[in-house]
């Protein structure tokens, strides 16, 4: 008969629940991360019972505490609190972990499964999605709270892992979180002293509460397995209210395994049948059946879900009254947090731009941004230290600090890694629509954030200024030549780089109407003369990502380019016109937007007849084969760049009209 | 008439000589960073005059101490300290700053410069490089020290900036420095309180020596322009033996100029002939000519070089009767120092394994790393962590500790970006062959240190494993899609991904012998059955990159994969002879390798006649029509894996043999 055979109260009840559940799920999924939620489950009950605001029945309600499981690895610890808490989550899905097209995938997906705030797996992303968030709901707080109408007041909490915690965006997020006092965000540090590899202090000896007392948290140490003193120190982090807190919980890896406990074998692979009945013996569990949940579990975590529909109802009932006291800001409130942008946010975009005139689309950018800014209340950004050099900053716009959180531009510090992170986790918070720049070399310290924005469908907002070795004297170190086709990789990444100021509009646009994913903006640091649209296709073509800037009749060949190196196809066309050989020129902004074009249009603009094909881009010729074909040239740079003038650099690498001249007749002969 | 105007020290004549060419430097480039070579003038002169061991006749001699520069945008303050220390760098050379094939880039290049230890300017690298320096310095002497003969006994410094430590990357390395005790480590932090934004106070707050003091760190803080205090300090680290040193030196960015020290505008650009005049009355120089550095410092630097050169020569006396005492050892050394490796190391690697039997490439990896281990005594190395699925431990290799430092195995922690770091730290040193493991997948945590080793060209080996959605349960966040393609986007880095055990053991040769860079090994979590060469193509033809693995007269078509999807190439081979097609299968494990023979042999290859081309990788598509041509097909995944068991995953995502049929029969229709 099913009965549970100690004497367990209902935190142990709750607790021992997702142990066991999370046993049962590794074993029969066959592979998995158990050691985790065995070892943190005591935590995530004490918070989940006692402390976080939610409503399964609307898992997106805006004021919910956020809930980030930064040591993705533990899913089933996820997984089990959602399935016990009443979320969208069945039994059946918990059995179907890591299965193919299952919701409860190895590592949890935010897009996949109501109830995940965010995606983690690669260590350290969660601590700076959980700043992110942290940091929206206090700008959010900031604009539309008034007297007595405090709409967004809420709590976000993380459970981090040594992992999460030797990560670099741990530091650079957490430094920053310190910095700017983030009062309601508050870190569970699950202090298993295990690691993959075995014990941390194989390779681990920070002294965490030191190095986060250096960021300006508030520190405290508990035991990881005594409820009452999880209670007390979450509820003292709650009382710090200017410092973002962190508690080092002293947890132990596989806790109630009799013989995996505090080893590494019970990280990540399955208990095995046999290690699984002892501890459930140990646990006071029946052995059978397996996913074994005793029914007072259902009571109490129904009650939680209970007390969190009824949160709802007071806030909606609260947030009625608030429409009526501001209705406007109510107004905006709700547009910000549906994501929807207010009417007429691009007009006239376009039309900032005088033809002719020469302008780096970094500083066409920075005039896109201003318009964007005066129209999108919520649009907020910033820049990882290089503001003047990114054009980042909005005409007028204030920092936000620890002491005034309602500016809208974000000195994210020198922390590309972190700034991305917490994109990230501002995005996902919602009610804001977010950019981050920097040079666009230096996309590579922030690859994962990125990624993780792509495969979560979060409409981040890139600005990668200094684009090619068109940054000149800064040298190989400091010029992209790779990042542009890497970044075009990167499945649901929009990739955008305009050829000058009125393409460069059009790229906002189009970033701004991508909800489904990010896009990258690359920009130049070097001038570019704005097209004179009466002689070329209108500015809004660029809308379709590639397409015919400049035609003749019957072109004996194309040339294609994106960015600064369209002006050297024009210059190229010119000088071949004057050989008598008349080519067509197509700008090729966003493959990402050519290629969801119809393949109609896409002929049009690249007929298969026409082979003679030669393609200019200031970055790695490996992927152009794709538009120039099997007979065509793709002119780039398959080098590191050159500290110099940026003229002399482009002379020197070949990136002339000469060279496409040249590559024209050659393909022609 | 030139003189100087006021009554200096010698130290002030040294330190205001750096100040003055860093100021003329950067306005004759009208481009560049004056403001740190000002400002840490005063610990560079205190740290090159009284502690800095150094000959500029010889800058490679081993037991030099080691100097970075990790703030490497004050890359005049380096440049003027090698002109002035007498190392082949010219006045002629200061005067070409950042000039086309100058030796005196933007940022410092260590393949350029002679003395320039590393190439910095990405922040936080350079850090982690020193970090890499010291430990190479530390299990060099502990290997290769006997008692009366320390050959190897160095300091490293490093100058680092607000920039570097607010860098994940700075947390990752010092992290581990501090656990390993390195004592022979100090850094000098130039703490100016200025970023390119501004003040620091706009984003950072750190409480710095208490965040090193949490890494178990010595920390000081000092004036950074009292050179007795700075030299009191030096010498206290030197003398702290057991833990890293760090010493906060309080700076003044820009120092000496009257209008801009202090401030941003001193950071990144020209200061300006008129404040460059007023600059130079204040610190007591003579307005014109440019450039000026008075007699008396060539005499004091002079004496400088002449006491190193003694201390190279006491050295060689030393290693002379080492040579008599030790002589295997010392061979051994020398052999190490040279880069060279032992007699008969590559002996029968591929004789390892046994035909048709199953074996992930990662265990194929894990026995070939074995045998090379025994035969190659300076080969270290080890991974992010994930010691038993990277397979990069040898049998029987101990970890090295901060209490045994002659282990040949490092747990690097999780931490991809500092081992990254690290790694290029322990190549640039000399007499180490590293490598370090982490799955493909967290590559993007590293790729900034993984483009400077091709930068730099160091012999760095990478070992990523789990290479696909071949690793099955854990799911996109670990599934590496686009990784591998954009790893063949970084010029200078050989990518191998072999098909199984054979072109393993190739791979891993090839590595070895690639001397003037780095190469990532892209290895499965999933087995694949060892090739029969009896009916194959020999294994040594994958040294060529790309090789006819089976053949077939008159082929009908081309089937090309790497890795893993070459063994379902070969089962399509198989079903399209059944159909009476037949098709040739080439391997393709190395993009570079390939790349960089003979066009014969590619031709050979891949005939340009043979059109029907069909590729396979699971991975991006993006990159492959360079193979397939224009009217091939490339089959691969462009979208995020999914987790599932992994057959049934590779199934769902159509990399299937019956997919490549499909392919070859349209193709051919």
């Amino acid at each position: 008969m099913t009965k549970i055979t100690k004497d367990l109260t209902y935190h142990e009840l709750v607790a021992n629940s997702i142990r066991v559940l999370a046993m049962d799920g590794v074993q029969k999924a066959n592979s998995g991360h158990p050691g985790l939620p065995m070892g943190a489950a005591d935590i995530a009950t004490v918070l989940w019972t006692q402390f976080l605001t939610f409503n399964p029945i609307d898992p997106l309600w805006p004021n919910r505490d956020r809930f980030v499981l930064s040591a993705g690895h533990g899913s089933m610890l996820l997984y089990s609190l959602l399935y016990l808490a009443g979320f969208e989550l069945s039994l059946e899905d918990i059995k179907n972990f890591r299965q193919w097209d299952s919701i409860t995938p190895g590592h949890p997906e935010s897009h996949l499964t109501p109830g995940v705030e965010t995606t983690t797996g690669p260590l350290g992303q969660g601590v700076g999605n959980a700043v992110g968030m942290a940091m929206a709901e206090r700008w959010l707080a900031e604009r539309y709270n008034k007297p007595g109408y405090d709409i967004v007041n809420h709590f976000t909490y993380a459970i981090a892992s040594d992992g999460d915690l030797m990560e670099g965006v741990s530091h650079e997020a957490c430094s920053l979180a310190g910095h700017l006092g983030l009062g309601k965000l508050i870190v569970l540090y699950d202090d298993n002293k295990i690691t993959i590899d075995g014990p941390t202090s194989l390779s681990y000896s920070d002294d965490v509460s030191g190095r986060f007392e250096a960021y300006g948290w508030h520190t405290q140490r508990v035991d990881g397995h005594d409820p009452m003193a999880i209670e007390t120190a979450i509820r003292l982090a709650k009382e710090e209210t200017t410092q973002p807190s962190i508690i080092a919980c002293r947890t132990h890896i596989g806790y109630g395994s009799p013989n995996k406990q505090d080893t590494s074998s019970a990280h990540g692979e399955p208990l095995g049948d046999e290690e699984i009945r002892l501890t459930k013996e140990n646990l006071g569990w029946p052995a059978e059946p397996t996913f074994y949940v005793p029914d007072e579990v259902a009571g109490i975590m129904g009650q939680v879900a209970a007390d969190g529909a009824q949160r709802q109802v007071e806030w909606e009932e609260l947030y009625a009254l608030y429409c009526d006291a501001h209705p406007d800001l109510a107004d905006e409130f709700l547009q910000a947090i549906e994501g929807d942008l207010p009417d007429g946010w691009d007009d006239s975009l376009t039309s900032l731009f005088e033809a002719g005139k020469s302008m780096a689309t970094r500083a066409s950018s920075g005039a896109v941004l201003n318009e964007l800014s005066m129209r999108i209340p919520n649009l907020i950004g910033g820049s990882a230290d290089l503001t003047g050099s990114n054009k980042t900053r909005p005409q007028g716009a204030k920092h936000l600090s620890r002491d005034d959180f309602s500016g809208r531009y974000i000195h994210f510090g020198i922390r590309e890694h972190g700034m991305g992170s917490i994109l990230n986790g501002m995005a996902l918070h919602g009610g804001i629509r977010t950019f981050g720049g920097t040079f666009l070399v230096f996309s590579d310290y922030m690859r994962p954030p990125i990624r993780l924005a792509a495969l979560m469908g979060l409409p981040v907002i890139y600005v990668f200024t200094h684009d090619s070795i068109g940054l000149g004297e800064d040298g190989p170190t400091h010029q992209p030549v790779e990042q542009l086709m890497s970044l075009r990789l990167i499945p649901g990444l929009t990739v955008i780089r305009p050829a000058e100021a009125t393409e460069t509009a059009m790229a906002w646009r189009a970033a701004l109407k991508n909800e489904q994913g990010p896009t990258a903006l690359s920009l130049t640091r070097q001038g570019l003369a704005t097209f004179d649209r009466t002689r070329l296709a209108p500015a809004r073509m660029a809308n379709l990502g590639g397409y015919v800037l400049s035609d003749v009749d019957d072109p004996a060949a194309i040339l294609m380019a994106s960015g600064s190196e369209v002006h050297i196809a024009l210059e190229a066309q010119a000088q071949l016109a004057g050989r008598g050989i008349d080519v067509r020129v197509v700008s090729m902004p966003s493959w990402e937007l050519f290629e969801a074009q119809p393949v109609e249009y896409r002929e049009s603009v690249l007929p298969a007849h026409i082979r003679a094909r030669v393609s200019m881009e200031a970055g790695v010729t490996l992927g152009w084969e794709r538009y120039v074909g099997g007979d065509g040239i793709a002119i780039g740079i398959d080098r590191f760049g050159a500290s110099a003038p940026f003229q002399e650099i482009y002379q020197n690498l070949g990136l002339t009209a000469e060279a496409m001249v040249d590559a024209v007749v050659k393909l022609l002969d």
